[in-house]
């Protein structure tokens, strides 16, 4: 395993400049966002990180596939619209041979993400939100396959369950996935998501090769009032990373660590000085090492 | 199943005060908190209820367990306090005859409910922890089963795990629960903490005549600055009430169902205008009957 930067830990850097700094700060990986690559330019941000010799741990983002829950026409309309943006965010990924795709895979139909609950065109029908994930999944991942893309189904803590994702548990992201060959989908283990779970440490090992991601970072406690925003540099909240660490090692995982925080402190600090403080606390509280 | 009042959502009433307002408008239980029952005095409002003729649908709350997880004689000292005051929790809830006392087990060692992290002087061991619940209640259940107590274990929402209560989900607390006879240790099934688990129903069905308590109110989206008060009328947030609802009576239960809202623009409104939305509100939206 090697430590990887996701952009968006350092947020107000481009794809350019993520790049050199990552190579300025000897990292052997990135990991993308398809807002930063269309600002750079597909095609651009392919050349930067093939000439930097740099890995793409993950394209984030694709997902929110659980419009198609709304009622009638609108809700076929959504669909078929999550379909397509799905399948770009696929080529995308191709393009950058992404080692996977992060879906984000939508919250309770009508509810868009991080916005108030609409006074009417939603639904609370979270067991048929989860079927629509199921179903946009049956079409997206031979789509994936042929592409040699890897869809990587991420859960989310459940505080985002009304407006990200109704994936919450890992478990439920495995069980997912089990239908489709390990090569079209698989699963991220976002440290954040999940720490708090009883089975984290049963389902880490029983999703062995299909973890397609292991995404680290804190949980702060109390969270700030966009939860969102809840996320820390290792070793400022409440998780305790060594014993997942392991866990997901000794599930075979070899790929990239990816660090990806949203925090508005850190996204306001020096981004090479967050790179520094991050590789420390990788060594020192991830790995636990020192 | 019949309706009753947890008088934390009708926060500014005393014990009698609540008493008279189940009376007044026809609820035949009331759930109890243990500083309210203090500031009546315990023989008083055992009298109360008893001269109404109400059940006593809970005692809340006992728990906070895991300080023990401290270090040293640190941590041995909290735990003997820990298992005193539930002790005289225990000794409480049986002279109301109440049906379970609601136990809220705690966080992570040395973090407090509502308050930041210590700068040290606490553990991220949340393996750890959940060892040290399962510990206190070897020493609690067969004290509460002598007096004809009920402890119900209450799976708290994730985004409480640092602060509150390490056990977050139904099954988890089931699993805990099944070493004990059925009327010495249930769970709580409380639609706001369980409304996003994916092994909901399963664990439903599961737990069968293990559910103690039936507590319902809403998970309002999004969540107000200080998460605690993140509960909503029922109909006021996200939750789909009736399939749960179905799901407890279909396990076995036929206890009251209590409403516990904390809320601030709640406890700010009129009592009784409170208790009377929240009768029209069970019925259409928790029932479903209408």
């Amino acid at each position: 395993m090697s430590l990887a930067l996701n952009q968006w830990t350092t947020r107000r850097w481009s794809v350019a400049e993520a790049v050199d700094g990552c190579v300025r700060h000897g990292l052997e990986a990135v990991g993308l966002w398809r807002e930063k690559v269309a600002e750079q330019g597909l095609a651009q941000s392919v050349k930067l990180v093939r000439e930097a010799g740099l890995r793409v741990s993950s394209l984030c983002r694709g997902g929110f596939l659980t419009a198609g829950g709304l009622p009638g026409e609108d809700g076929r309309k959504a669909f078929a619209q999550a379909l397509e943006s799905n399948r770009q965010a696929i080529d995308e990924a191709a393009e950058l041979s992404a080692a996977c795709l992060v879906m984000v895979v939508g919250g309770l139909p009508g509810v868009r993400p991080g916005e108030p609950l609409p006074a009417n065109g939603f639904t609370r029908d979270l067991a048929g939100a989860r079927e629509r994930v199921a179903e946009a999944l049956a079409e997206l991942a031979p789509y994936a396959g042929e592409r040699g893309v890897k869809l990587a189904l991420e859960p989310l803590h459940p505080i985002y369950c009304p407006d990200r994702a109704v994936l919450s548990t890992l478990g439920q992201a495995l069980d997912l996935s089990l239908a489709y060959p390990e090569e079209q989908v698989g699963v991220v283990v976002d440290t954040f998501h999940v720490w708090w779970d009883p089975r984290l440490f049963e389902d880490i090992e029983r999703a062995g090769r299909r973890i397609a991601s292991y995404q680290v970072c804190d949980y702060l406690h109390p969270l700030p009032a966009d939860v969102l925003l809840g996320r820390g540099m290792m070793g400022d909240g409440v998780i305790d990373f060594a014993p997942i660490t392991r866990a997901v090692q000794a599930a075979g995982y070899t790929g990239d660590v990816e660090v990806e925080i949203f925090n508005a402190d850190i996204w306001a600090a020096d981004p090479d000085e967050v790179v520094a403080t991050m590789k420390a606390r990788y060594a020192d509280v991830v790995l636990a090492t020192s």
